[in-house]
C-alpha cells in the first residue's frame, strides 16, 4: 500500500524508467514486508528546470539521474525506513546505475482508513485487507 | 479545504475531465460537509508507463481509465471517510462511467495551521473560516 | 528540509519561474531558519483545465498566475507557519508580482526519521543533521 510518487528529470526511455520502478518495487517489498501486488508507483517526469533538489550542506550535488522518492503509508518503525532507505539506494544503483547522492526521501505517515484500493471500500477497515 | 490531486493517464477530453473533477467535488461535498467553494483539485496527467497501480493482491485488474486520488485534509472521521469513498465510486461510475476497479484513494491529514488560502494568512486561525 | 511542491499553470518563462523558486526559498529560510541549502522544490506546470482552485466562499478569485504550495516539513510551529505564508505573499508579491489572492499553501507534517537526503541514510537519525 505505500503509494510511491517519482519526481524525475525527463529522458529515461521507457525499458530504464521500468527498470527504476521494478528496483524501487523490490526495496519497498523488502523492506516494508508488503505483498508483491502492493505495487502503487505515480512518475512525474519534469523539465531540469522545475527540479532543485540541494543538500541541507551535507556536502554532495545532485546529477540529472536525480529521483525523488514521496512515500505515503501506514505506520512503519524507524528500522523498517532506514531499510528501505538503505535498498532504495542499493537497487537503484545495481539495477539503473542511480548513484547514492542522487537518491532522497520523503515518507508521510496515514491510518488504516485512509485507503481504498478500489470498489468505494476501505479495505483495511472492511477486513479484506 | 481538502485539497485533492488526481493523477490520470493522458487522454480525457477537456470535457470528460471537467466532468470526472465535478462528479470528484460533489463527492467532497456531501462526505465531508464541506461549502461548495471548498474546491481545490490539482490534475497530473500521465503516460501509460507512468503509472504502475496494482491491487494488493485483491483480485481485480486497473484499466486506462484508472483515477488515483490522493487527498490532504483535516482531521475527518473513519464515517466521513468510508462515505467519500462510496460517493466517490457512485459519483464516478454514474457521471464518467469509471468502473469501481479503476478508483484509488488515499487521504493524508494535517491540522488548522497548515492551510493558507491566500493573502498570506492562516484563515482557520484567524477566524475567517 | 522542507520538500516543497510548486503547481503553477504552464506559461512562465525560465527567468520567471526561477524568480519564483527563489523567492518562496526565501520565505522558506527565513520562516523556518533552515540553512540556505536546505532547498527542495518540485514544479508541476499544468494546462488552465488541471487546476480547479476557488476560495471557500472567502470571495477572492483566482488568476492563471497561481501557485499552489504543498510542503512536507518536520514539526513547525503554528507562529512558524503564519509566518511563512506572510513572507512566502510578500516575496512572490514583490519579486515576481504574484498577487496575494493567487497564493495557496497546505502543510503536511512528518518525523525525523521520514527523511533521507541521499546515500541511503536517514541524515536525522544517523546525526550527520
Amino acid at each position: 500500500m505505500p503509494l510511491v510518487r517519482f519526481d524525475l528529470i525527463e529522458g529515461r526511455d521507457e525499458k530504464d524508467l521500468r527498470e527504476l520502478l521494478d528496483a524501487s518495487h523490490r526495496a519497498v517489498v523488502n523492506a516494508f514486508g508488503v505483498p508483491e501486488r502492493d505495487r502503487y508507483q505515480i512518475v512525474n517526469q519534469h523539465s531540469v528546470n522545475e527540479l532543485i533538489i540541494e543538500d541541507t550542506g551535507l556536502g554532495f550535488d545532485r546529477s540529472r539521474n536525480m529521483v525523488i522518492v514521496s512515500v505515503t503509508s501506514t505506520q512503519r518503525s524507524d528500522k523498517q525506513k532506514k531499510n528501505f532507505y538503505k535498498l532504495l539506494a542499493q537497487e537503484l544503483g545495481e539495477s539503473c546505475g542511480i548513484e547514492p547522492n542522487d537518491i532522497m526521501v520523503s515518507i508521510v505517515t496515514n491510518g488504516a482508513g485512509d485507503w481504498s484500493f478500489g470498489f468505494g471500500e476501505a479495505q483495511f477497515l472492511t477486513g479484506k485487507l
